[in-house]
């Protein structure tokens, strides 16, 4: 599915798909809500999750904490179908556009965040002075993360 | 103006910005159109872009191809107003919606893209399929990178 990368007019200006994947493996996706254009995360692909992804229009990752392929929705219900993908003019980034499906969504639970929010980036940082604090922006969480993932090790590093 | 990273709950549930910078020293950055929503780049921020963004409310990066701090439009005059930050659940990416301003901008030459187009995003990646070609999504270039940047080297690396 890949082609290797042999020019640069070939990766910036062609029809090729031939993708950079980091020293880790990985490429960078920006995930928006297809309705709203919010911006509901960046996750990361290596080869089997890109080429997922593309093959079944469900938004696939690897997941850097528990390194293991990720089908977004899988445990959660909350299914990512995929309604654009593109693909930046260096090729070492995409951007996929989702509509949040599946047996889990329920009236306003469409959300993409582990820790319960609608989109990762709800809180904002408030630019021009030198000691911000952060600002949350979303009314509340959609779920409780206890529920949806029970037991689960909380991804995040410190 | 960051915090140290002392808990999940800190990082997750707090108002400190806290930000992880990856083994580069990087943090990553989605850039969004303020008014379409239109993902314009993926870029990366240093501690010292990141601080010079939060403090002038201009879009700063670090370019990882040239390695210096780079004040996008200080070339192009197309510099990037700051609209809204946002920072995610374990504060390892931000998003900035922008607005392109400056010397530089003319009708309808709103571009962010070195090679000319208006969003880095611009071929698509048809899903559903083994082998997919890449389709072009804009109507054509905004810039000539040539009378742009003149003589400047392309950032793009195989």
């Amino acid at each position: 599915m890949f082609k290797n990368r042999v020019s640069i007019e070939q990766v910036e200006e062609g029809t090729e798909l031939a993708p950079k994947f980091d020293e880790n493996g990985l490429i960078a996706c920006v995930t928006t809500a297809a309705e709203s254009g919010e911006v509901l995360m960046l996750g990361y692909m290596n080869e089997e999750a890109l080429r997922k992804t593309i093959e079944t229009g469900e938004a696939h990752y690897y997941s850097r904490s528990r390194q293991v392929l990720w089908h977004k929705g899988a445990t959660s219900g909350l299914v990512q179908k995929v309604t654009e993908m593109r693909i930046d003019d260096d090729q070492d980034a995409v951007w996929i556009a989702v509509s949040i499906e599946g047996a889990g969504k329920t009236e306003g639970m469409d959300a993409s965040c582990h820790v319960g929010y609608r989109s990762c980036f709800y809180r904002q940082v408030p630019t021009g002075q030198e000691n911000p604090d952060l600002i949350f922006k979303e009314d509340g969480k959609t779920f409780d993360p206890e529920e949806i993932y029970p037991g689960a090790e909380n991804p995040t590093k410190l």
